[in-house]
């Protein structure tokens, strides 16, 4: 994966794109995986700058330079990268899937290079003279059916590839507390005791409402306990299940009384 | 990774949704990365079937159901997980990363299971009652500073990532969840109608047996549809704590008709 600074030099490049509404949905991809440069290439609408689909990213979008061809966007970049789904063609330069593609740019990334991720446009995606600016291409793994993605989704696709895993995304699973009364899967497990005072509880239950016969007894009491068990209750539900079925205890006994010898 | 059949299983399911060209984008990326089963809860716009960003997907959105409330879209699946960025709020179930979910997901498809994966309306995500409904939350790791996604861009995320790495590796045995040591770890789990079922009839009993009041109603049905989740009830527990459940309710009420004017 890209660390937080080695994503700061990727540059990414869309080349000839249609609709500003998928510039727009990769300026709101890179916000979400932590890109920020973009670079558009002879866009088809002026107005591209506008696009409203830029969700939390308008600045980065205003910001964004136009090159009028894709020589001039990467002539910064050591290391150009340009995607696409399944070659049909035979590539001239080397292919990797877009899982090797993180590794491979970090090892290009040192003392402050910069390197680009080529988008060709909705309809054609890279021509040939465009991948010639490539020093390798990337395929999105898709299914051989159905192989050519959206732009805006293949942008996402690619950058949260690169990020995934990364440190700064990657929040450590802190042990969380549910809002609720109800215990969350942290909550610490019922233990074995009590466990066995809700199943006497339920036993009794079962007999009271006339549930189970006598002569079974012993057999539910051990699917009970194996039940009881398995499902993992927490101590909270433990005790949340005991007050209901002691309170239907108490009123399925309480109602036998009142019906009197 | 999930193989062919697997994916095969997961339902893609969309609540809510207010623009029909993210309803196509889903179902776009569906089929970019070997996905069929799409469901659309309540959306707003009537004419979403036609959505012409479905490119390469026109039939499988055309022949998506569309249902009521998410309980119905999920009621036949045995395992939901529901979609968030950063949380924000303490959520009441298990959290984890979507790089998790695949082997999550390929240890709960046995036996032709199938599972949900369900994403919430553009604007405000799903809510807290919708994710009641999910025995586990995936969130998408995003920046703080930008966290929420496009909705067909996050669909595209998820599925290249359950996908991820297939291909070559199709052939593996799905990876076995740790059994939780016990006898019920191969039976097939209960299906998220069977709970829901089983929850209606625990709420009447906590009714009948007055342990709840009228007014804690709506935070008990809650709770309860997050617990019975949590505890991963089989098909056969959950036929089991019915028929309890029904025994008792009838003879609450038995006893309670019995005492008469």
């Amino acid at each position: 994966m890209l660390d937080h600074t080695q994503r700061g030099q990727v540059e990414v490049v869309l080349v000839r794109p249609r609709n500003p509404l998928n510039i727009g949905a990769a300026a709101r991809a890179m916000a979400n995986f932590g890109f920020t440069r973009l670079t558009v290439v002879a866009p088809y609408a002026p107005h591209w700058r506008e696009a409203r689909s830029a969700v939390g990213a308008p600045d980065l979008l205003r910001n964004a330079p136009e090159a009028a061809t894709l020589a001039e966007a990467v002539s910064g970049c050591s290391f150009v990268a340009g995607t696409a789904t399944l070659a049909r063609r035979q590539p001239d330069q080397a292919a990797v899937q877009i899982q090797q593609l993180a590794p491979l740019l970090a090892g290009k990334l040192g003392n402050g290079a910069r390197a680009a991720l080529v988008f060709g446009s909705e309809k054609h995606g890279l021509t040939r003279d465009d991948l010639s600016y490539c020093h390798v291409l990337v395929e999105i793994p898709t299914q051989p059916s159905q192989p050519s993605m959206n732009l805006g989704q293949a942008v996402a696709v690619c950058l949260y590839e690169l990020s995934r895993g990364s440190g700064a995304l990657n929040r450590q699973a802190a042990p969380q507390e549910p809002s609720t009364g109800s215990a969350g899967s942290n909550a610490p497990p019922a233990p074995s005791g009590s466990l066995d005072l809700l199943a006497r509880v339920i036993e009794e239950t079962m007999g009271a409402s006339g549930h189970s016969p006598e002569a079974m007894r012993a057999a539910n009491q051990l699917d009970l306990r194996l039940l009881l068990r398995r499902l993992a209750f927490t101590e909270t539900d433990a005790r949340r299940a005991l007050r209901l079925f002691r309170r239907i205890l108490w009123r399925l006994r309480g109602s036998q009384s009142r019906r009197g010898p």
